[in-house]
């Protein structure tokens, strides 16, 4: 699945000034300072949506970066994820203004309810015709947990349970609720629902209460598609049972692709066909007409690369406070790397399969740029280095970060997607209005062997109320 | 107030296919079958901009209507508000499409937490220019309780006392966190916040407790201009003390002037100028170029009228199953009125100062459609009633519903509005961009004397925190 074939090919960013471009605010070519306004995401997203790409992926954290010094000074300093919009009120203005790219949002399973969340991204898979995608997060910052009132972190097995539980009520909201047939708009007879066809759902279980049934109609795709990004042993489970779209990351292939074989291994287990599912990793892309001409944009581009903002972004994924820390030091002496997924990620993204990296390694990795890969190079130098990526990782797919926005998007679609067009290696355009989930496997709604599919209201009778 | 200059106009409508107009979902006229499409609240956005209109209002609930006949039925069969679609994805993508109208969106204090809330109306309010309005909804349907994995509802008074802590929370978010230059964008030096000038709150209350600095960068307008609806003594504090645009329900202009008297007065004793409190109420037009043709179209439109779709709307309001009632009864032998503001207020509109109506005059009041005021008539007609109403009610302005969807909003812009606009009761368009709350009251921001202005940055100095 990884060495012909149409790509994943996402745009990756998040609604703030600086994603992992840590100091690229700065760059006079950056127009992310006008992240606020819904002119600068259109334009975005029509690059994207012109240039052959799939979906624009946004991230989120609901609180400032505050472990690097003790405070979010050096993320609020400089840019980095702080401060912080809310991603999911894009979607609808830029589906608008596309014609077939999908929209994925982070949304956490931890501070939200079933119940609401299932209204949420029904109504945007009906104003976007079917082109959402959720990204599921169980994890959240700690800053997130203190100021939803929560004294710490929910423990993270145990979170992993909830968002099982979560995830089987809102399958049953929009799989099982209400039949294809329920809704009749027959205006003679009077009758817009045909209230037989609507389940309540009777859910009762450890976490969550919920009889009654969806209030929203189905919409095009019915359960969104589902991303994920789990590290730790817990979160690959979860991955593998629910996600149909992974995001891995790490810098090195070979610890990609041993992550790769072992969610597909798991996704068997649950029953589900392992090629399903498709694996992403981040990366970053330096594309020009010349090798040296591509060199010298990434000169230009790291003389405003911020290691404080690097260091304030790792600092809060991992948990440990760089800010007094000995540049030298490996980071397997740092991080407790079993810990956490995030932490799990991270080091694998600060290693290349022979010995731990030095925190001042891991502030410039490879090529050179944040802690992904980065190819630079001419259009069929980057196709050819992504297409040995994908099939040494055995990925199907990228989440692609801006450098500098909305140029390094533009520029891939300009330069390197033609070159991949070429090599049958991005999608052709669809010729009419299609869901997300038709785009990545053919069909507006989750496999048969997937879990949310067994709650489907053709087969599933809904349990009789214990009450 | 409510005798010359602009009043405050307001579409009223709910993300459904039927909001208060039972069953005219059915007319041949109606477009509100594309509810879940963002073309079909373009067209009526533009149509409310054109027009003059100052906002779009969106009611809300979540949860289907079952109290009607013990289950959601009638209101499914019927379309009424069920099934129901979040509105607040739809802002951004209207704004974008439209020049100057205001957005109000309805969100429940009940369900939400202060921080997630906070950051949702700020990036409202960024993407929109400052053109977004909350509607404070602290209330909802047992149905909405029960389906959230709350056994009933929290007692009325106490989630009044609940609601005036969060809105000290986001309030102080939206005020005292980030000051006005605490975003410097300065490339040059390297700095996109000053971090010195963003201050964590330092909450720690009976509900909430909310240590950390807002997550987002301050909004043109910072707290979104409220909008409050309460009937009941408890919930009439509420909005005296929070609200800048007040909704008071009722069909008869003695019962509305006063309770906008007593919430005038209550205003007063917060401190606040009780002249600065816009109130409004709902209604709607039948409007012809003759008295004979309006008269018609009053009558074609009552053809479609739905009495189950009202009454399961009635029945959900009040909690009195309607299903198996006595037509010919009062409705004060069967709401117990004191109990909840929406019983309250729907006892005021189901009353004509001399006797309460029986079930059966409610189902077809005054003018014979819904339970709100109707005006039947020529474009002079509709604006003499509507004046007489303003005088009469001591109002400032309307919330104009549906009874056919755009046609009733676009034909009183074109009729209708002229006719205000000579007699000077219609703001003129804005010459450039203008926030939503400096249309309404001339400055962006909260006035001195609105209790969000007591956290301003400026003067307000955050507590330090007792941890």
């Amino acid at each position: 699945m990884s060495t012909e074939g149409p790509i994943v090919l996402n745009g990756f960013t998040m609604n703030a000034v600086s994603h992992v471009n840590y100091g690229l605010w700065r760059h006079p070519a950056d127009e992310s300072y006008r992240y606020n306004t819904v002119d600068h995401w259109v334009r975005l997203a029509r690059i994207l949506d012109d240039g052959g790409f799939d979906a624009l992926f946004i991230a989120d954290a609901l609180g400032l970066l505050d472990t690097y010094g003790g405070g979010p000074e050096a993320s609020l300093r400089t840019g980095t994820q702080s401060p912080v919009s809310d991603p999911l009120p894009l979607v609808p203005a830029l589906a608008a203004q596309t014609s077939h790219l999908g929209f994925g949002v982070t949304v956490s399973t931890t501070y939200e309810h079933p119940y609401l969340l299932a209204r949420k991204f029904t109504t945007l898979d009906h104003l976007t015709g079917g082109r959402v995608a959720w990204n599921i997060v169980t994890s959240q910052l700690d800053s997130a947990a203190r100021n939803l009132g929560l004294a710490q972190q929910i423990p993270h097995d145990e979170r992993y349970d909830r968002a099982d539980e979560f995830l089987e009520v809102v399958y049953k909201l929009w799989e099982a609720s209400w039949e294809d047939d329920a809704v009749v708009r027959d205006a003679e007879r009077g009758v817009y629902t045909d209230p037989a066809k609507v389940h309540p759902i009777n859910h009762a279980g450890r976490w969550f209460t919920v009889p009654d049934a969806h209030v929203s109609e189905p919409s095009p795709q019915r359960t969104p598609v589902l991303f994920q990004a789990g590290g730790s042993p817990r979160g690959q489970r979860f991955a593998a049972r629910h996600a149909e779209v992974v995001f891995v990351a790490g810098a090195d292939a070979e610890g990609v692709r041993r992550r790769v074989a072992e969610t597909r291994a798991l996704a068997a287990e649950f029953g589900r066909d392992p090629a399903s599912l498709k694996f992403v990793t981040a990366l970053s892309v330096v594309v020009d007409d010349t090798e040296a001409g591509a060199r010298a944009k990434l000169a230009e581009y790291q003389s405003y690369f911020s290691a404080e903002g690097a260091l304030a972004h790792y600092s809060a994924s991992t948990g440990v406070d760089f800010a007094d820390g000995d540049l030298e030091q490996t980071l397997d002496r740092v991080i407790d790397y079993r810990d956490t997924d995030s932490n799990r990620s991270l080091l694998s993204m600060f290693a290349d399969g022979r010995r731990p990296w030095t925190l001042r390694e891991a502030l410039a990795p490879r090529d050179g740029f944040g802690r992904t890969p980065n190819f630079v190079g001419t259009p069929a130098g980057v196709a050819d280095r992504l297409e040995r990526w994908l099939a040494e990782s055995d990925t199907d797919g990228i989440n692609l970060i801006q450098i500098v926005s909305p140029d390094s998007w533009r520029e891939f679609a300009e330069l390197v997607v033609p070159e991949l067009r070429r090599r049958g290696r991005v999608r052709p355009r669809p010729a009419g209005p299609a869901t997300l989930r038709e785009r990545l496997q053919g069909s507006p709604h989750v496999r048969d062997d997937h879990p949310a599919a067994q709650y489907r209201a053709a087969r599933y009778r809904v349990p009789a109320s214990s009450a």
